[in-house]
Formats: structure tokens, C-alpha cells, sequence
């Protein structure tokens, strides 16, 4: 059963005969028994269902038991290990300053152990003698492995589209051999549109356990893949705990903690502390990484005359760094060898936009598209080493300039997935920038953007808690899901019809339950009319029971049949005749517009 | 002064010689004394001050006194008399029903008095013998009102644009005879994106005080104009004291009012009842009403297919009226008739787009583009007749299908105003559709629509409290102001800019007094840092002292001057020469990329 036909078949009557209203965690099977693609199924009261995208991750399967300190079964296991083309290894050695532990740490330099992850099963992966696994590699080979199997099914496309976008370049499928915890998913513009959100410790506040939390809640209301952007104490650590738990692929900065590494002083980076950083994570599982190799010195200047100069951390770092040594950018120097790392794991490449623009006044300026223009040529060295490569986008851009990002992105870089942050299409309304940014998100993904990075309320204030990634994740989804139907994606409407025939047919829980956010709706409602009828009256909360224009418009349709004659007519004489007799019919039935109130 | 050279002045020294940080509500002033449009000022930390568009009248002018029961000053009441055009007249008596109170209320008849407006301060007045006394008559003489004055300094523009574009009915200054309380304002194109706030008790809910609660308060945020949607009882009273209390114009829709007189029954609607209470609204002051003449006879069956039918109230209302009947709607039978009165008094048209689609599946459908014709004729008609015209446009729009709604209109309309409610761009988010809606506002502003009708939280599913017509202003002010910068009005990205400047020099006080919501915005930076010294800090909550990329972009400045010299020549030889000067300078004064943080 593909989702599209799922989501117009019956729900099988429970034994006792009375259905379930509400959701259900479900499964749509492939040809092999682990092929299990989740769906979110609705149960409506008209005896229909309809089948949703998930990205909730076994958390919200019933037959399920989790324990975050056991970690996720790694789905993936099997697959990766019958391709045969994988090792195991020792691996690099977790270092105390992994976790930004530093020499002085008492207890003779050893860090207390009992934070690090209890369960971490297995020992690195990699590919056998440097090979390439990367999904890319297989797909330009002409293999359609179980990962791809798994996306189009979760798409509804056939395996073969799925195998064609990743080869092309066009589509990337991140999935780290040391990730097999994740369902397969897939970024690129032929598909659903999908949404990042952060998450991360700070120097300032945080703890493991939150960010553990925010991943499984960013991903319970839809997030598709979760960057860990940790920069204080306990990165490793954090990092390992929320891999072992994620149910999404998850991107990180690797930068960020290889500046902890030397104590935060940028010119102290060096291309072997990066290195180490980066396989540190590879091993880990990490399946995406923004690399900033694009901000190169000569790039530096051109923000100087700014509004707002670099906003991008990892921009900026390297920046400096550039400074500090007038040398060229060690991440540009040093981007073959790295892609041989990235390869041997299938990490896939986030090119990161250090130079996009925090403001409006600096949209779209030299800078930004001088760093573009790198970026399409570390794209092109990439996929020569087959790294799966997704492109950054911005960042701070009135609605007028959008779509220029997203054709010179798609140009300059071969049709690479594009992934924007944003953009904001107004600096003014810091505490809303989920809205300022939702605007620009919903049209620079119906313009091509494959992965929209979600920005919360919090963006330029603090650091988001759990209402505002909610809220952050929520706004992002409608973004996507608005231009998945204004790109005419075929598995979308269907979503926005069922809710629109449960409002007009007043079936106020259906409604609730096909919601993006089923509890605030139902809640919304409960406040102006609480009682229990009200969910089933006929009427809105709005207008109250007189008035209600559903209603007239349900008796117009009940006296107009399906007005199919009267449509295909209108405008002449036998069909108005037609609609004089219904007139008719209309005032002998006692003119009655308003339906009786239920209750 | 004009508001654009304003907001780069440096505001006087108090006496003390310390300068209030904050903002103060002020007053631009032009040649007459009593042209004083009101403006928000906010006093930057560097000594610069911003001048805003101001709204919320004169509950924020600490000289002014205002009492809800006394109402607001008449401003505009001199410039009407010496006019000399109208005649105060005794009026239409106002009786029970208009409140609707029946036949059986107690006493005698007669209702309780107490809650009619006590200051009901002036009979009603209009154009003598019929005259049209609107703007758009007089722009059309070649006269420059006071009013266009007004908006002329309000807007930064000529008064001369005003009355051109009023003249080619390209723009409407509703500004009712009646409502001397009003400050103008304009709706046009050409002018900055305005908002409107719904309020309105109904059968179910809501209370007189609430409403005029509601309409200070939605002012307050940002909405240019209000309109009050009254469905139940004390619909009159509660507009009268709406009406003299309200800085900004007053919309509604009759046709509710008239159906409560008639019971609710749409069949008994008469156009009697209706003109009549047309009159009552007029010599209230009401600034502009929506009138659904466009819902023809011929159009209702071509919504019986449709999956939500007609959504609109007053639509709904005339196309069963229609049915019922089957007779031609007699809105559009007596629509010359309506003109002439809308003309005594300077009541402005917002022609209802009653048949707008209500769902993803019905939008730019025939029923909808049959109405939008029928409306193009009665645009032509209206300006006839002198009277101010605006067009109502959707309702549920997916983004690809936006622009050809404004296209369409701005054609069948001759350029005439559009007004469109969102458009919501997806029907998954109940509870969240301010930002469904906010997406497709954005852009259809953008794409030419004058004027926003907000939409709340509570949209679908009950009537907004307080917390949710802030949040619809906000995030409606927030897409106006998204188009005036899409659009390049030359008032707008000043605002953008003194932010992003306070941002970048981190001047956290400005950044929240400029910020749309000062208090949200304060409040989520204390959540994260809330000592008093962060707001002072040079560094953001977000990074932490350590990580902060604005920091090391200062830094990049002043190790670059203001960079002119490196960005004019940024790729040649000379340039890179003088890069690594730079570079050793940096490097001697010991490669700080953090500045030390304050306190």
C-alpha cells in the first residue's frame, strides 16, 4: 500500500465495532519485512483515515518500549552490514577534551565517565580501505539500496526517482554508517520539503538532558532532521546521547567544538585539530556537517563595510582565523582530504554560508555571492569524491530578492539540495522571527529550497526552551507544507482537503485530529465553548448558532444537489429554470436557512 | 520636518542633561496648528532618535486626558464645517430594535438607557441636498483637503500624490462626516501596507467594554483601521461607543445588523431593513462597510460543488436571501441608490467578496472570479457617484495561485484598492493560521493589495481574546511591513536598519524600544540573562561571552577601518598587499578576536 492510496481507505472496524477516533502510530511495509516506513493515521468519524508523513520515531509507538539510556534499535544495522563494504575499527579514543575537560579536571585527569553515553554498542564503521559508501556512490553506480527503498515509499515515488535525484546530485539521503538508529529520509526539491530544527547547549545554559528532550519534542511535531549546535561543556558527550535517541538524521558544526578544543582563541585552529574533531564525530554518527570552507580571505573584506558584518559563528571564526594568519582558509586548503573522510563514513556535506547576510541592508551583496561562487566550486570537488553535498542558504532577505538566492544557488551549484535559514523578510519584530522568517521560508521553498532551518521566537534574544521550539517547528511545517502545494507536490493537498471536508461537514474532532497541532486547536475551541455538544454542533465557536455560514452553505448544496446541472449551465435559460423550481422547492420546504442546533 | 529627515536628528538634551531612553509619543506638524500627525519617537542610546508610524491615537499622549465615556476629541470637526458642504440634521430616532431588543422587552418597550453612549455629543450631519461630500469628490475638483494634508505628512509624500491617487481611485481615505474623531489615514498602493483588526461580540460571547477594550488595544499594537463585526445584541450601542472612542476608521457590515432586526431570517431581509440601517450606521459615523452586492442570483450554484461552499457571512446570507426569493440580490438591484447615501456622508465601499474560496481546493475558482467581474461593475457605478471604493478580496489561496488574484483584481477593478483577508496559504494549522495567513498577506501585499485584514490565533475555531488580537496585529504589521520593503517604499527599511544597527553594536535597550513588540522582546532576553548588566553585555544570549560572531564582525571592522578601500579592490593585487598589513597589525595587537565583556 503506497501512502496515496492509503490515505482514502476504510480503518478495519475494531472487534467490538466501534472505531477508535483519534491517531495512530502505523507502518507502510515494503517487500522486505524490516521495510517499515511510520505514518501518522488519522481516524476520522466518517469512517475514513487519512495517512500522514512521521517523523516521531518509535516514541510515539504504543508496541514500543524506548529508554533513552538503551538508545534506539539500529534499524539500519542490517542493511549497512550486508552491503559488505564496511569494517569495524577501534577507533579514535574519546579524549576528557572531547567534552571540553580541561588538563586541570580533578581525579588525575579523567573525567567522571558516568556522563557518557551507558550503552554506546558498537564500534566505529567505516568504509573498507577508503572506499566510498555513500548513498551517492551506490546511486551513480545504479544501485537502489534499502535506504532508498525506504524514501520512496515515505514519498510515494518510485525507488528508481529516489535513485535518479541522489545520483544527479539533486537529491542527498544523509545517513551515517555510525547513525543505523535513523529512518531514512531525503532532502531535495522533487520531494516533500523538509525542516531542520536546532538544538544545543551553550556556555551561558542547558543541560544533556534537555537537548535530549528537544530532539524527540522537535521531532514529535515534525522535524526532519536536528542540527546539535552545543558549544559549551560536554559537546561529546550531549551528542552521543542524542544520537543514539534520534530517530532523524543529525547535522552538526564540527567547528564549533574543535574551537573548544583550543580554548576559544580562533587563531589557534589548526587543519589537524579539525580533523580530529571531524572523525571524532564521524565515529559517532553524525550524519550531516556544516563546513565553512567557502569564507575564504579574500571574502573578508567585503564584509567590512556591512550593516552587520559576519553573523554566521562559523563564518566568523574562520574569518578571524583567515586574519590572524593571512593564509587562506584551512577548511578550502585541506577540502580533498576531507572529503575522503566524509566519503569512508557517507557524511554529507552542509556547505555553510559564513558570509550570508544578518540584515536587511546587506541581502544579496558581494560578499554573500562571492561566497556562493566558492561554494559551487567545493560542490563540484565534492562529488568527485562521491560526498552527498546540501548548499546553505540565508539568513536576512526582503521578499524581493528571495528568489535570486535560490536561482543563482541552483545554478552556481548544479542543482545541489539548497537549505536556508529563513530568511527573515524584516529585522523590525525580534521575539517573532518564527513569522518574519516563516514568510521568507514558505517562498524560497516553493522557489526550490529542499530544507528550511526553522528559526523560534527566541532567534536574536535567548535560547529557545520547549514552547518555543514547538512553535518553531509548527511554523516551519506550515511553511513546507505551503509550498509543497504551490509546487503541486501530489501527496499534498489530499491533507488540506481532508481538514477542509471535516470543517465544512462540522466534524470539529476530525479537524482537531488532521491539525499539525491537534492540542491547541482542540484547546482554542474549548475556551469559547467548552461544553462537550459543542464538538459535535453544528455550528462555529465564531458566529454561534444563528449564524453560521457553513450551514447556509450546506442548505444550498442540499437544495442544489451537487449543482453539477446547475454548474455546467449557469448562465443559461434551462438552467435557470432549473434553479426557479428549486426556488420553489426551497420556499415549500419552509424557507429554512438555519439547520436545527444540535443540543 | 517630514518623518524621513526626522528619524536621523538627534533629539534636545533634557535640562538635567541625561536623555530619556525609551519613546515618547510626538507630533509631526504642518501648516496649520491643528495639523499635528501623530508619531511613535524612539530615543537611541547613541543620542539618534526613529520616528514611527503612529496608530494608537491619543491614549498615548500623557498630555491628553482621555475618557472612555466622554470620547475623543473631535480633530477633524472644523475642517468638515468650514467645508460649509454639510448639514447637521435631526437624524434617524434610534429605537429598541437596533439593539436588538423586541417587542416583549420589559418597561414598557423601551430598553435600558444607561448603556447608550452618555457624550453622544453632536446630531448627525451630512452632505447638504444630497451632495457628495467625499474625498474622492473633491479630489477629483482638484482640492487638497486637510485630510490629505494629514496623510500627506503622515506618509512622507506630496499632498498633491494624496489627491492624485484618491482622484484615479487608486487610493480611499475613509473618513466618514460623522467620525470627527478620526485621525486620517489612507489605503492605496502607493502608501505604506495597512492592517485591519476584527472585533465584535456575537450570540455567544463578548461584552460592550470588551469590544471598546479590544479596539484601543489593537491600535495600540499597530492596526490602521478596526472593524466591528457585532452579531448579537447591543450591536448599535456597542458601535457608538466604538465609534467615539475609535483615532482610527471604523468598518462593518450592515447586513449583520439588519438580519438580527429580521430575526435571523435571511429570507425576510428586506432592502428597506437594509438602507435603513445603512442611515442608522451612517449618522454613527461608521467609515466604511462592506456591502455584498456581488453575489448574484447566477453565481450561487457555482458553489455547490465547491468543498466549503460560500464561508463568507454575508455572503452566505444574500445567496440564500437569493434562493429564497428568486429574485436578483437587492443589494445589486438598488446599488445607485446605496451610492447616494454612502456619498451624504463619506462612507467608503468595501465591496464583499462573499463568494471567496474557504479552502485550498476551491481557490481563484469560477464562483470566485464571477463575483470579482460583477464587482469591477459596481467599482464603475460607485465612482460615478463619487463614492470611495475598495474591493475585499480571499479567503484560502495556495502561494502559486496568490498574484493572480491581485493581477486579476487590479485589472476588473481599474486599480481601485484591494483588501484581502490573509490569504491563508494551507488548511492543516487551526490555531496557528495567523501564520498560514501572514504568509500569503506578505506577498499579496506585496504584489499590490492596500490594506491586510488580520487574522488571529483563534481563526476557525472561536472569538480572539486580548493575547490573540495582539498577536494578529503583530504578525499582520509584521507582513505590511515585509511588502513596503518588497516593494521599496522609500519610508521603510530606515526602521530595518536602526535596528539591525542597534543589533550589531549590541545596544539592547534600542534594539527592544524598536523592536514591534518592546515588551515581548525585553522579556525573552531576561528569560535566558536576566541580570540587569546583559543588557549592556557585547555579547548575545544566544553564543555566550565566548562565541559571539557580531563580536568578532566589530572586530574585523576595526581591523579593516570601514573597509572601503579592501571591498573597491578586493580581488586585485594592491588590495591583497594592503590585506596583509593588516594581517601583521592584527597579529601584533595580539590576535584578539573577543573583546573583554563587560562586567
Amino acid at each position: 500500500m503506497t501512502l496515496q492510496n492509503a490515505h482514502t481507505s476504510a480503518v478495519p472496524q475494531e472487534p467490538s465495532g466501534r472505531r477508535t477516533v483519534g491517531w495512530h502510530k502505523d507502518h507502510v511495509t515494503g517487500d522486505r519485512p524490516d521495510l517499515r516506513v511510520p505514518v501518522r493515521r488519522v481516524h476520522l468519524t466518517n469512517g475514513q483515515d487519512v495517512v500522514l508523513y512521521d517523523t516521531s520515531g518509535p516514541y510515539t509507538d504504543p508496541s514500543i518500549e524506548t529508554d533513552v539510556r538503551r538508545g534506539l534499535a539500529p534499524l539500519r544495522e542490517n542493511w549497512i552490514t550486508a552491503r559488505g563494504d564496511t569494517e569495524e575499527y577501534p577507533g579514535r579514543p574519546v579524549r576528557p577534551e572531547d567534552d571540553g575537560i580541561k588538563h586541570t579536571a580533578p581525579r588525575g585527569g579523567l573525567r567522571n565517565l558516568d556522563a557518557v553515553f551507558p550503552g554506546r554498542p558498537r564500534r566505529p564503521r567505516r568504509g573498507r580501505d577508503g572506499t566510498a559508501v555513500t548513498q551517492l556512490a551506490y546511486a551513480r553506480r545504479g544501485e537502489i539500496t534499502t535506504e532508498m527503498e525506504f524514501v520512496a515509499l515515505r514519498e510515494n515515488v518510485s525507488p528508481e526517482t529516489v535513485r535518479e535525484e541522489i545520483a544527479a546530485g539533486r537529491a542527498v539521503l544523509p545517513a551515517n554508517v555510525n547513525h543505523p538508529e535513523s529512518e531514512p529520509m531525503i532532502i531535495g526539491k522533487r520531494f516533500l520539503v523538509k525542516v531542520n530544527a536546532n538544538i544545543g547547549n551553550s556556555a551561558v545554559t542547558s543541560s544533556i538532558e534537555e537537548e535530549v528532550e528537544k530532539m524527540t519534542w522537535a521531532t514529535r511535531w515534525g522535524a526532519d532532521t536536528v542540527m546539535d549546535l552545543s558549544t559549551g561543556r560536554n559537546i561529546h558527550t550531549t551528542r552521543e546521547w542524542v544520537l543514539r535517541n534520534s530517530p532523524v538524521p543529525i547535522g552538526t558544526v564540527p567547528l564549533y567544538q574543535a574551537l573548544e578544543k583550543v580554548d576559544g582563541k580562533a587563531e589557534e585552529l589548526t587543519w589537524e585539530i579539525y580533523k580530529d574533531t571531524v572523525i571524532e564525530q564521524a565515529e559517532q554518527g553524525v550524519d550531516y556537517m556544516t563546513v565553512h570552507a567557502g569564507v575564504l580571505l579574500r571574502h573578508v573584506p567585503l564584509t567590512a563595510r556591512r550593516k552587520t558584518g559576519i553573523v554566521s559563528r562559523g563564518g566568523s571564526i574562520m574569518a578571524a582565523w583567515c586574519l590572524a594568519h593571512h593564509r587562506e582558509n584551512f577548511l578550502y586548503e585541506h577540502f580533498e582530504e576531507l572529503c575522503e573522510i566524509l566519503a569512508a563514513y557517507d557524511v554529507t556535506y552542509s556547505l555553510g554560508d559564513g558570509l550570508r547576510p544578518g540584515s536587511i541592508a546587506d541581502a544579496n551583496d558581494e560578499a554573500q555571492f562571492a561566497e556562493l561562487r566558492t561554494l559551487g566550486e567545493l560542490n563540484r570537488i565534492a562529488k568527485r569524491h562521491h560526498v552527498q553535498t546540501m548548499i546553505e542558504g540565508p539568513g536576512h532577505v526582503p521578499m524581493h530578492k528571495i528568489k535570486e538566492n535560490v536561482d543563482l544557488q541552483q545554478e552556481t551549484c548544479e542543482e545541489a539540495p539548497f537549505y536556508t535559514l529563513g530568511p527573515l523578510t524584516t529585522d523590525i519584530a525580534p521575539a517573532y522571527d518564527h513569522i518574519t522568517s516563516g514568510i521568507g521560508a514558505a517562498m524560497i521553498a516553493w522557489w526550490g529550497t529542499a530544507m528550511l532551518c526553522y528559526v523560534t521566537p527566541k532567534e536574536h534574544l535567548g535560547l529557545p526552551d520547549r514552547d518555543d521550539v514547538k512553535t518553531g517547528v509548527i511554523t516551519y511545517k506550515i511553511a513546507a507544507h505551503a509550498a509543497d502545494l504551490a509546487k503541486g507536490h501530489p501527496g499534498a493537498q489530499h491533507w488540506d482537503d481532508a481538514l477542509s471536508d471535516a470543517r465544512f461537514e462540522f466534524r470539529w474532532e476530525d479537524q482537531f485530529n488532521l491539525a499539525l497541532d491537534p492540542e491547541t486547536a482542540r484547546a482554542f475551541h474549548d475556551e469559547t465553548l467548552p461544553a462537550e455538544p459543542a464538538k459535535t454542533a453544528h455550528f462555529c465557536s465564531m458566529c454561534g448558532p444563528k449564524f453560521c455560514s457553513m450551514k447556509i452553505s450546506q442548505q444550498i448544496r442540499e437544495e442544489h444537489g451537487d449543482g453539477s446541472t446547475a454548474v455546467a449551465g449557469a448562465y443559461d435559460a434551462e438552467a435557470l429554470a432549473g434553479m426557479r423550481a428549486k426556488s420553489e422547492e426551497f420556499a415549500a420546504g419552509g424557507n429554512r436557512v438555519y439547520l436545527p442546533v444540535v443540543d
